[in-house]
């Protein structure tokens, strides 16, 4: 069966006078994609209920389903309800649930206090629409049938947004009966650039069952997609997983790998940071469970507390951008704290302070553990934001690399994961 | 004179699956909202030739400016140059510039080796079109007229982009000659919610000229934004600067806020970080000359480093997420370190952990100067992420409160910037 056609229409004047990036609707082409639909098109339009009605038939005529957010709130300028209505043919009607809803949701957080006549706005629904439950605010998501086309709306707060769409993929079957729910696997790469990736999967990308894709996350790794029919994404999965097995990584992430399997080991981290400020401990502190591998880090920004906490030599420290530098504050760390791996950085990030020697956007990056410490240099191009961001990123491939190098024979910890992996 | 209407159309199947979020619409709306263009419409299309070439015709028939991005790179997936030639009714040619462009950054990164045959077809450019020459990459941009459209394609990597959306704009105005650049404003708040401001600043928001907008930053202040005619922003600047005078921040951010507002009183910073991990550290090392105010931080994640590094008592160590805990961190953290304010975070950042007692969320943030010590707690919902980004947003503002309480009567620097004070 082809997959139904959905649209999505992001609805909002801050979406395109351009001060909010519209995650709503990546959000949701991702959940839709993975339920079996295909998004053909992502809009956005301003609060005008002219041009919101205007994208709205449009997007219904060339849809089997479209996903509306934003407009749903109790201010004049939150006009989905009456577009819809419009665009339907029926007329709106107060909805005796919502406006329950509304009111236990006053009493909740406001006691004492009424719902106002514009909160009581928000208990509209066009004529025939089911209202769908909000448990994150007060604005009702919607949806109801035009023709042969189903139209969503939901509110534009990404959390309240974020729970609805959850429930509306869950009842969406029942209105597309033939649907077929793809697998969808991820691997995750690092230690590589995409252009390579490409190159080495060479054919691999063609097709149409499975579909593969490959994404730059952004902190850094790569991510491998494969979606179609299950036995087809399987057979996919094992062929790549043989390709890319050096570069694989056993969960989402660098830092998602590191913490793991340093707790597997018994073992535990610690940084010393520079040009990076605390963002390496912080990117593993983002993992659950990170306390248990994690004691403490330091960040060492100025030369003397370089010295002074992690008992870089002078001479190293005053040149501060280099490796005898990097492999000191690895090497401080590991015997100051007892950890049993440190991970050190020092660079440039800038804006100022470059020179022709010593470019800004030139970081090192050092591990140490019981075996040594290694060490490497990389220049990074960009703002201030992204060499801190890319030597982050350097910083845990190093320590990742270093852990890999050393695990045991069987590898155990090197496998791809299933995300959607539901018998079926 | 009324704006031209612009519509942005962004390329990629990555947009509409859900795999990438579209920053570069966003980034181009507001770059042309600012340049004195009215936005009706954003749009994301699949690689498809045909969908694409429907909506660029879709979106020229509707707008005096369209401006793409995406698919213009060498693979057979980018197929912008093809539909945008169709679409205007024009053949490719092939044109000598770009071509010169693409053997030239060839030489240069890649030495010896020859451009490839679909190298050599990102210099096709649609008969009459302008090349914008890209700096960043080997795909030029385009621009061409289409009866009463401009349109622009420009490369999807978002780098690229923003360096040719720059040079863009700065073209623009010869093909709108009565184009009017308004005068934008913004000022920058913090320690208010945004409803609150909203009720504050009942009536405000109306009417069209100024234009004043609302928003919260990622990095938890809000923005109050005024565009339009030079006169009346500066006006209405007036008339909100006096109505937000207690929440006022000199600068984009409470750590853009605090870093200079140390700097200028010779003051430094430390921080003493557990359920933050580095973060706040991070987020005061985001701001260019942050290194001669923080010259180190600590995270002290476990017990153990709370006590050893620290000295906080082992009896506050017992019970982490305190008020008694995380004001001894912050007194610890100055002690230690002899800087002359210290900040410091303890909370249940989850997701595991919590206790009808303390419950996942809880964060107690502190800061500690000469004269004495300050703390509060915060119960945050969320994920973990949501936590910890919140957390640091709390550490940041009291420190921000403790600093500008401190301030002279004069309060020189409290002041809203003006971000495009251009004079005209």
């Amino acid at each position: 069966m082809s997959r139904p056609r959905a649209r999505l229409l992001s609805i909002g004047d801050e979406l395109v006078n351009g001060r909010t990036v519209d995650t709503n609707a990546t959000h949701l082409a991702r959940c839709l994609t993975d339920a079996g639909f295909l998004v053909v098109g992502i809009a956005a339009v301003g609060d005008g209920h002219g041009a919101l009605a205007t994208a709205l038939t449009a997007a219904a005529d060339d849809a089997d389903l479209v996903v509306c957010t934003g407009g749903l709130g109790p201010t004049d300028d939150d006009r989905t309800r009456a577009a819809l209505a419009e665009v339907v043919g029926v007329s709106l009607v107060e909805d005796a649930g919502a406006w329950k809803a509304i009111r236990r949701r006053w009493a909740l957080l406001r006691p004492g206090q009424e719902p106002s006549p514009s909160n009581r706005r928000q208990a509209l629904v066009p004529t025939g629409a089911e209202v769908l439950a909000n448990d994150r605010g007060t604005a009702p998501g919607l949806l109801v049938r035009r023709a042969q086309t189903w139209i969503a709306c939901l509110p534009g707060v990404p959390h309240e947004m974020i729970a609805m769409a959850e429930r509306l993929i869950r009842i969406l079957p029942r209105r597309f009966p033939g649907l077929v729910v793809p697998r969808v696997a991820e691997l995750y790469l690092a230690g590589v650039g995409e252009s390579l990736v490409q190159e080495h999967l060479y054919g691999q990308f063609d097709g149409e069952d499975p579909q593969v894709g490959i994404t730059v996350s952004e902190s850094g790794h790569l991510v491998l997609r494969v979606v179609g029919a299950p036995a087809a994404v399987r057979a996919r999965l094992a062929i790549l997983r043989r390709k890319v097995r050096p570069w694989l990584l056993p969960a989402p992430g660098l830092a998602a790998s590191i913490i793991p399997t340093l707790a597997a080991r018994s073992l535990t981290i610690t940084t010393a940071e520079s040009c990076t400020v605390g963002l390496v401990a912080a990117a593993l502190g983002s993992v659950p469970g990170a306390s248990a591998v994690l004691h403490e880090a330091l960040v060492a920004y100025a030369p003397e507390a370089k010295r002074r906490r992690l008992g870089v030599a002078q001479a190293a420290v005053q040149e501060v951008v280099s490796q005898a530098c990097v492999e000191a504050m690895a090497r401080g760390a590991r015997r100051r704290t007892g950890a049993d791996v440190a991970v050190a950085t020092t660079g440039l990030a800038g804006p100022g302070g470059g020179s022709p020697d010593l470019p800004v956007g030139t970081v090192w990056v050092a591990v140490a553990d019981i075996h040594g410490v290694q060490s490497r240099s990389v220049r990074i191009d960009g703002s201030r934001a992204r060499v801190q961001s890319r030597a982050v990123t350097e910083a845990l491939l190093i320590t990742w690399e270093r852990l890999a190098a050393s695990r045991t024979a069987r590898g155990g910890i090197i496998a791809g994961k299933a995300v959607n992996d539901v018998p079926r």
